[in-house]
């Protein structure tokens, strides 16, 4: 039997979400324990998109498959109970043999927080990042459209990255401002290693007013990633979860 | 010469505001230690509103007296890179020597968000408190209204409150839902003693059907706190900060 869970985690205490063995605490590795502890019996996930260390995600789907029979209240429920206060079930749904939890989706969705202030941020500082420059989110915004559409991503992709090429779907880009918190939300078929924080970094030096609005553009035909932006760093991203067609049946937060 | 500070804080790690000694770590206790620092001789404060063990601060205000010569951005700056990750000055500037941080304030804001759905929150457990009973916000907001004007609030005060009287002026009470996450908004000139979370846990008997609305207005009317519901948890819980009349010439986001 093939399960699809939703999984909520803090990745403020992690290595990353994939199990590295010795390197550190990952999000599987604690999530696969708690699943074979509820199903007696030693379970594997398979993930819809990999975080870096301190990324934190919303609604990860994972798939798995077990012999084991639990209703997926008692999947949900037993699981939550035995991880770790940092990573919760948010729900649990059969799905057929042929679903698999990274190519059946379509889309993926990231949001980047950051505080523009003065001051670092104490009171959500484990979800927001940090910029002291004024940032434009208007400028960002106007930015980020460039990103639209079928490109290469060399330019936003991190050297370790071992995806087999770097074009993708950029499906939508937004940056708003509430308050002293901004906003990049982004939509793409799929990401490559370290993409979102990339362009983050990139549209920083636009909102700050080092670069011009047209930069991003040149940035994406260049291919060139020695001259784009630096890295922001992880603790202001979220993954929201990836999107799949309806004909799966999962959960609406998941469903294009 | 008497300044006085915003100050934002994650009250996770602390056993509450107040510099009770042994009793273990205090927000007060860290901020008097780094303005000292600063300042390089002792300096005390006097905030305009103490929080308990767990709960948060956005915007604290204290005032202090010192001899030390420094300019605002210093005494912000400085005061920040000595603190711990968990608390941050916001903001400092020179104020009468008889503005109090405490007596001069007209109006305190609180909010008290909690995630009401089957799961526990992972991701901001921080600053998040949870009840998997679905709420009626409608009805908590409704319930809410019956607080509002001046009143004996002894129905929602500890027993461990030290104030001289119960009565206060409530000037606003607001429910309202965002998705998953349930928000209290109340101001009021001062609170008593687990005052407002106090309120929430008797909303949420309202908010869930076990009691019908008029109960919110028959407690206060009873003055009992025995039969109210029980202290809503803290994590839930942020002091906005208080509010000043406009002629201390304090930033906005505390200014009446």
């Amino acid at each position: 039997m093939r399960y699809a869970l939703g999984v909520e985690y803090d990745g403020s205490d992690y290595k990353g979400w994939q199990n590295l063995g010795e390197a550190g605490p990952s999000v599987q590795a604690s999530l696969e324990k708690a699943l074979s502890s509820v199903a007696d019996s030693p379970v594997r996930v398979v993930c819809a998109g990999r975080t870096d260390a301190g990324v934190h995600g919303q609604c990860q789907v994972v798939h798995f498959d077990t012999d084991a029979v639990r209703d997926p209240r008692g999947w949900t429920l037993g699981t939550t109970a035995r991880l770790p206060r940092s990573i919760a079930v948010r729900w649990c749904t059969p799905v057929a043999d042929d679903f698999h939890a990274r190519f059946s989706a379509r889309a993926r969705r990231y949001r980047y927080r950051l505080l523009n202030r003065s001051i670092r941020p104490a009171l959500q500082r484990q979800t927001l990042s940090w910029e002291r420059r004024p940032l434009d989110a208007g400028l960002m915004h106007q930015a980020g459209q460039a990103l639209l559409g079928e490109n290469d991503f060399s330019a936003f992709r991190s050297i370790q990255c071992e995806a087999l090429h770097a074009r993708r779907q950029m499906q939508s880009v937004s940056v708003l401002r509430n308050e002293e918190v901004i906003e990049v939300s982004v939509q793409a078929n799929a990401f490559l290693h370290h993409m979102v924080r990339n362009i983050v970094g990139s549209l920083i030096l636009v909102g700050s007013g080092e670069r011009p609005v047209e930069w991003i553009g040149e940035l994406l035909a260049g291919q060139d990633r020695t001259v784009a932006g630096p890295t922001a760093p992880p603790q202001g991203l979220v993954f929201l979860g990836p999107l799949y067609p309806d004909n799966w049946q999962l959960p609406a937060e998941v469903t294009l």
